[in-house]
């Protein structure tokens, strides 16, 4: 009898205390039909898990900043690479081919990857995140409001699909662990031998904080129900999976469901069968069908093309796959296609293709019968007990595709794509919008006006669309990939959720919330300097501080320089920016925003830096930039002007000496009109002088 | 006989056509129980109202740009303006007080003046939102990714309370209309003849686009049903008719609620009697008690204070309110506060109370009788028909408070709060926390620091949280009232929607979509050009174009300028800025960054726009901006730096002779490295030389 699998809760592994547990689900080998281990959570404690998660997981994430947890993500992702060839051999059992595991363990890795680098780049190093800037709400500036992000107080329950064990599980564990959200993790039975192999992986690394991941392997009754308001849920699989659970939820409790949809693939009017687009688009059309064996939410399930390029298309599949098709255990030599996950879910795919059919489809590519398959020791025969299944085209000419609903509704989970035909770009955009919101769709043409025209018709109902040309079929990411960078997810029937698209998946783990108040208030309650809050210039030069010593706040009020005809000559002479408002009195007086020769903004903004820097070696290392400059008054000869430089917002590098300051910048004139405003941005020494030398 | 409310559907009024139908709701004066009007849509064809909002809807709004919306909105807001004294005296009836219609008839009319002008000032004016930077998805720059806001394409249905019958239907339409989606309004029967009116104003204003605004006066039946995917409905009112109308829309709906919520207001512990807070404190929950005679969603429920300081706050508020409340009929002279909006609202008031007390609570503040009320002819005496109750304050000690659950879920909506003690800023924490998610909490205190430990342990609890000092005490726009620039719903209990917040509420009637594909595709498709797309340096300067000629990727390629030491002195002398950087070649050299002595990054700056600009008079009328400065490659002696300038995002104003266009700006070194990029922002007329009259 094979092993039953473990779960991970409240930071220890447990296995139902009888292993003879009759209750226990058997788990099989997709290729040869032999069990691999058996699954039960027959006794296991699920609310002390979900009070772990809310208790230990959320204290000890809490703990750290966000890239603190961001330079976590990337060492889990070091952990996995290291040991990934044991993720690899397991994801066999599943059927997953080398070229498949590239998708779900190198790409879950690359996620944790993507997210510590994000995490690092775009989040401060503090734990809430300001959204949009200040909104004053008072004339006299003592009342603003802004909006804040602070993480949910709850458990990220995840409930995965069985088609990426590691990937479905990462790309949600990431973001929710970044956003300090501790992550109770249930996958799918069919491949959670996989995602326990991951677990393991990380749990032996000895990385990871209390309680901020656990494992359910098996079934989770009564978990759902027992979700309360600070909880999400985020669910992958089919759509009516999704409705089900979501009706088992509380209503405050966040629900997101990523589900399979009947994505679409067009092939614009002007690629015609010998352009680079035609060739691109059945390439990708190939590889959506045999990656996974199809399995996938994202795979193409209609390939929509002008009417009369249908049997073209069919001919260029055919030769395409019977070139490079190889079925078989994706252990053996030379296999590009494996099984599907489990015999049952073969039946439900020819269940599927057949109401195709029935609606009217003709199959055109592929049998419903088994096919010979490349067995593990290299020889070829019958299936056995594998779940092998041909690729499948079932065609429906455009009269068909338009008045059936069949084609856009039912999804055969395999390697199986309906080609539908179109007459014009109208019919091809209704037929898309009949899938009734997916996840993506991909667009094959060259001509900017046709994708225009196509996107513009089927945004809405599409969480991802892809443009496919001569130009990026090499570099491009592919129809079926979600990337890290980019939301996954789509409307109405795949799912209404959104998940990655970098740092946006992180805020699905927070609430914003509008915070009212004082300058003052505001700036204690962000961490970011708010104008008119105290500022206090009558110490050291902020320069002189590294940031062990500088607080928001400090500040350096300048000195009047007085702007002269001449300086603003000198000043065009020597860049060469001759712009006739700085050297013509009278056009520059035609010119409506201006009263006469006006200094060049550049001017003001290096003479600003002239009035507030401190020139001496110290912690302030370098200007790596400046951003939101507005010029508002004109500054005209005779003008004095002065500075305000404010720290505004200080973020200390994990695995630097130095960190980054923003600073508030303020050139008024001596009516005290608003001249100029602008962040100026640096980077400061962590430690002065004695981290100097480490620094460099 | 009253007349029956007219309803406004296919951009003609509809009535029904037996003005006797026994089937009419009659809908009473608040304050005399007189019939006002009656209420009725037997025989309304509703799905034609739908079928014409989806069609001539979204045809008339998809002609307009975004500027072009917002400009109508603020017309809008004129034509509203202009006759809102029919608006008030209608409102009487509902018994909202003069300065109860501040809130509702000013504050919607503000929602379209502020959305008229975030519309111009922060979206683009096209019919697109992009949303985030590019993605680079391939190492050579030929795949990338980007997300896009575009809009529905159904209708936005929006089902409001009674107590805003102005602002509660604007507040959902500006935005909704903004992003170019047309709404049906249901309003709430007991004051639906003032939406009527309010409508009917923008429909004789003759403004608004066809099909664009509908008004169902009455019930619904089987509107939400016949909704799908792409509409939306935004509901406002209670939990339970949220949960219950919820579950009437298919999936793929969009369903917003703001649902009344338990809201508190605490005080914190340095907020002791006699400070400013604690006058604050009291003023604002008298205020929220009274206004609207507390029917308002935002309302404070529960007043939590220090458990000591219980007895004085009873006190400071029956001084307040013996001294300042006037109960009766809005129509009469001194009247503060009105009548709850029917006499069935009044019981179930004085339900919830009498449910408070079972609970434990003492009515401290008030009775439960009918108060002697003063009529609209200046006398006093018995309510009669009105609907007319005392402010109340029920009061629970810390122990019940804390025990109990009843005050943290009963809301008694009117003049009603609960008065709860607390012990600890933990304990206040979790009674805030206990309300299950409220739209608003409102904390006194002048200590940051208690600020900081409350608004931690609440934020995500909260859709917005005032706190309420010293100094923003006079210019607070108050606990109780949402302002359009910030969000305004909250988590569990208020619904988990979010409305308002400028521009985050259009894009909750748009889809956001991640679009992959080439720079020149991305390009074409948002408008905007992405680095690697066709630019164009062969014409005429791009300075020389007015906006009728310029194009994006119009572009200028500069020459060569090589940067000696002798610049570096000069530009330090010139501007002051003798950073050690550029005048110590040993320092510069210790430093992490510089391999010695390097320019001012403001100095490449500077000369970069001597080598793009065209200094004659032209078209480009002013440098208005900078953005997105980075400085990557330090620039030492004997570099030569030369740079591009490309045409970006070319925004026209609707009311101005010129434009905004954005500047995408690379400076490189003659090693091709990039130095620094950066977006320049300009105004530049739409014509030229013709229009430069009319400009000035």
């Amino acid at each position: 009898m094979t092993r039953l699998l473990e779960s991970y809760v409240q930071d220890a592994w447990w296995s139902p205390a009888d292993t003879d547990d009759a209750d226990a689900t058997s788990v099989r080998d997709a290729s040869t039909g032999e069990e691999v281990c058996r699954v039960s959570t027959a006794g296991l404690d699920l609310p002390a898990a979900l009070t772990h998660a809310r208790t230990v997981g959320q204290d000890s994430l809490g703990a750290l900043t966000f890239h603190q947890r961001a330079l976590l993500l990337k060492q889990f992702a070091i952990a996995l690479t290291e040991r990934k060839a044991e993720l690899y051999a397991l994801s066999a059992h599943t059927g997953s081919t080398a070229r498949d595991n590239l998708s779900d363990v190198d790409g879950g890795i690359g996620v944790l990857f993507t997210y510590s680098s994000k995490g690092r780049r775009e989040l401060p190093n503090s734990r809430i995140i300001v959204d949009g800037p200040p909104e004053p709400l008072s004339k006299d500036g003592s009342f603003l409001g802004r909006h804040v992000y602070t993480r949910l107080s709850g458990v990220a329950v995840q409930i995965n699909a069985f088609n990426f064990p590691v990937w479905g599980a990462l790309e949600k564990f990431a973001p929710a662990f970044l956003a300090g959200v501790p992550t109770i993790v249930k996958p799918a039975t069919p491949t959670g031998y996989v995602a326990e192999a991951w677990v393991r992986i990380l749990v032996e690394s000895g990385l990871l904080p209390t309680g901020s991941l656990q494992l359910v392997s098996g079934s989770v009754p009564g978990l759902l129900e027992a979700l309360d308001l600070g909880d999400t849920v985020g669910f992958t699989g089919s759509a009516a999976t999704a409705e089900r659970l979501r009706s088992r939820v509380r209503h405050g409790v966040r629900f997101t469901s990523e589900t399979d949809s009947i994505n679409a693939s067009v092939l614009g009017p002007d690629a015609t069968p010998g352009t680079p687009e035609f060739d691109a688009y059945v390439r990708q059309l190939f590889a959506e069908m045999v990656t996974k064996a199809g399995q996938k939410c994202t795979a193409i399930r209609r390939a929509i093309v002008p009417e009369e390029v249908r049997p073209a298309i069919v001919e260029a599949l055919t030769q395409t796959i019977s070139a490079r098709v190889v079925i078989g255990d994706p252990r053996a030599e030379g296999v590009t296609m494996g099984p599907l996950v489990s015999t049952e879910q073969r039946d439900e795919v020819r269940r599927s293709v057949r109401a195709l059919m029935d609606a009217g489809g003709h199959l055109v590519v592929g049998s419903l019968e088994d096919p010979p398959v490349r067995r593990a020791d290299g020889t070829t025969g019958p299936a056995d007990g594998g779940a092998f299944l041909e690729p499948l085209v079932v065609s429906f000419d455009a009269a068909d595709a338009e008045a059936g609903s069949a084609v856009h509704e039912i999804e055969a989970f395999g390697p199986v794509t309906s080609l539908l035909g179109y007459r014009s770009i109208d019919e091809a955009i209704t037929l898309v919008r009949r899938g009734g919101g997916s996840l993506v769709t991909s667009v094959a043409t060259h001509d900017p006006e046709v994708a225009v025209a196509l996107v513009s018709g089927i945004g809405a109902y599409n969480g991802r669309v892809l443009v496919l040309d001569r130009d990026d079929a090499r570099t491009s990411t592919g129809h079926g990939s979600p990337v890290p960078h980019l939301v996954h997810g789509g409307p109405g029937r795949a799912g209404g959720g959104e998940e990655l698209g970098g740092i946006r998946a992180v805020l699905h783990y927070m609430q914003r919330t509008a915070i009212q108040g004082t300058p003052r208030m505001l700036t204690a309650l962000t961490g970011v300097w708010h104008t008119g809050a105290e500022a206090d210039a009558t110490g050291t030069h902020p320069f002189r501080k590294p940031l062990t010593d500088l607080r928001i706040g400090d500040r350096v009020d300048s000195t009047e320089r007085e702007v002269t005809l001449a300086d603003i000559e000198t000043f065009a002479r020597f860049t060469g920016d001759t712009f006739y408002a700085h050297m013509d009195e009278d056009a520059a007086a035609a010119n409506p925003f201006f009263p006469g020769r006006v200094a060049h903004g550049y001017l003001l903004v290096s003479w600003a830096a002239g009035l507030f820097v401190d020139p001496d070696p110290g912690p302030v290392l370098a200007n790596s930039g400046l951003e939101n400059l507005r010029f508002v008054t004109p500054v005209v000869p005779g003008d004095r002007i002065r500075v305000t430089l404010t720290a505004k917002q200080i973020t200390p590098r994990e695995t630097d000496e130095y960190g980054e300051v923003r600073w508030d910048a303020v050139i008024r004139n001596d009516r005290d009109e608003l001249v100029a405003e602008y962040d100026v941005l640096t980077l400061v020494a962590k430690e002065w002088p004695a981290a100097a030398e480490a620094v460099a």
